[in-house]
């Protein structure tokens, strides 16, 4: 019986199904529900000051391609209007002092909880990624480069690793673009296979904002732009998260 | 110059690109190229007898859904020919004495590398999977239970571990099914959130085998079958894999 409890309540079911179900959800005004500032939930998101690690800073893993570009995209935070976003252990951290729509619980025990982009911890064994956003023109980069413990094919990141990066991507890119919180769906074509160790350069767009939901795309490539890794694209259903009265 | 080379060498590029691009590939006459039986395929990456750890064995984490589905699918190996597929800790491991075609190098160094859905060597904290698989009706049914090193929102698994769990199932299910080597595409929607440590099961079946291509579709669903997870379809690209003339 918990268990089924648990799962109605994770359920985005009945009154509160996703799009495709046999319920529609609640239609939200975009001034009372989605009437958060890009700014706002930038400076939610990226705290400037924070005692939690951030993972998206370079270490010694990084190869020379990726620290290249990421130093150029540093420059571009101070005068094109990109910022880096942080990225913590945990979604748990980013939501400080919010909590879930739907009803959805989280619970608050002190399990060992990870982001699944940031589950393998020893530096450049897994996930390396930094991921910059620009507010105006909504749109991200993200600097993907795939470890030995990615592998798919011998030598080459799995492609279930390229797409949970992805979708991690469209997921920091909806929420800062327009509070987009579930993936509805995504579609990828792979082109290329990546080699482990080498970048992958993710340019993600946000196409439309419309009935509640974000369409986005996205094109990874390598760093030279010669060589098409994958293109995709996603829906986010547009969600506020609210404050937890609980902190 | 080595970078480059190596990305070269690694695309499935020019007169090996994948459909879609510039270039078509060679043509291979079913009988020729994709002779090997199922049988064969079998026997070749479910070896009977090895030194290698299967990574698809009951453990202290799984839940009792999850055992005891396991326990009535090892029955089904018994008297109705579902075969349940070992899992070892990198697809090098299931490929020896193979290699990939179109001359995609495999390194044989002595790195950690490891197959992305065995990237988390501690029970219960990533991926908790078995895969069992039926030659005949080519299908596939994976027992997937989350972790919390695969979260995204609270307390529920990333869409993206989702995606990639269902990525290797149709991956080894193309593969025993009719040599199918590499991802062409993958579309999916999702419909609810897995909650982490419960059981998500996912049945692959595929559909049909034409052009050098399989087609597959997965239901990802609780296993009262009351919550569908997502749902996706898949194509895979068929090639052989060749002995390797060094081993």
């Amino acid at each position: 019986m918990i268990r089924r409890g648990f799962q109605a309540a994770a359920r985005l079911g009945h009154h509160k199904a996703l799009p495709g179900g046999p319920h529609i959800l609640p239609r939200f005004s975009p001034a009372s529900a989605f009437g958060s500032s890009t700014d706002s939930l930038v400076s939610r998101f990226c705290p400037e000051k924070t005692d939690l690690k951030n993972y998206a800073l370079p270490n010694a893993s990084w190869c020379p391609d990726m620290l290249s570009l990421y130093h150029e995209f540093l420059e571009k935070t101070k005068a094109e209007g990109w910022i880096r976003v942080p990225s913590f252990k945990s979604n748990r951290d980013h939501m400080q002092g919010l909590k879930l729509p739907l009803g959805l619980p989280v619970t608050s025990d002190k399990s060992d909880w990870r982001i699944f982009t940031r589950c393998i911890e020893t530096e450049g064994q897994g996930y390396e990624y930094v991921i910059f956003f620009h507010p105006s023109e909504k749109k991200s980069v993200c600097l993907f480069q795939p470890g030995p413990y990615l592998e798919g094919a011998p030598g080459f990141a799995h492609g279930g690793s390229l797409v949970a990066m992805i979708d991690e991507t469209f997921s920091k890119t909806a929420y800062l673009a327009g509070e987009g919180l579930f993936t509805l769906n995504l579609n990828i074509r792979f082109k290329n296979l990546i080699p482990v160790g080498s970048l992958a350069v993710l340019h993600v767009d946000v196409e439309k904002i419309e009935d509640q939901k974000l369409y986005m795309s996205c094109v990874a490539q390598s760093s030279d732009q010669q060589t098409v890794y994958a293109k995709a694209s996603g829906a986010f259903l547009q969600l506020q998260l609210e404050e937890d009265p609980s902190q």
